[in-house]
């Protein structure tokens, strides 16, 4: 078992071409015993997005808090506190930040998958 | 792929001896082609709470919003914003509203378990 809050685990913060002002943590993953999907939780400040990129595992994503926005299909679609965004398998994302205040959302992957 | 909020999909409200005033939603499960693991989100009005019982699939719980406490190994935990928990499998849990606020958090089962 494992109780928690984000705020208590130190963040790996990632800032270069690929991966813009961003802070990522894992929540709960295998270290804790979760042998199916990880939970990470990633902070994203003003001008940060994540990498335009597909790979052969799905993403769950709940929006925390901000508002930020995601590349799917070809297009940009507006996320807000309480947006859930389903990517499957092999399919192009990218997360932006559209505004100037922290973009906050989990991230769930299955355990195949890099946990950060 | 699936882009929504919460706040669009009807919820399950559940009222009972078992589970009190508490509203629930899948938010991508099976029919959205996730195969290996299920988002539900969960809001919890003043005195709710889930059964006290325990199951062979985890639990993996963020707060997005209120107050509220977890039963897990003999003892209740406070939650909060940003509380994480993961509940094991086969360990014995419940979950109740501390406030008189809503009490909201998603939690993720693997596909095995009922979606709802």
């Amino acid at each position: 078992m494992k109780v928690t809050n984000y705020k208590e685990i130190l963040p790996v913060t990632m800032n270069n071409e690929m991966v813009k002002n961003v802070a990522g943590r894992v929540l709960i993953g295998r270290e804790d015993g979760a042998s199916n999907f990880c939970m990470r939780l990633f902070e994203m400040g003003p001008d940060g997005f994540t990498p335009k990129h597909a790979h052969d595992w799905e993403h769950e994503i709940f929006v925390h808090a901000g508002n930020g926005e995601v590349w799917m299909n070809n297009r940009w679609h507006s996320l807000s506190k309480g947006s859930a965004v389903f990517v499957p398998p092999n399919v192009e994302h990218q997360f932006r930040n559209s505004s100037d205040k922290m973009f906050t959302f989990i991230c769930l992957i299955p355990s195949k998958a890099p946990e950060l």
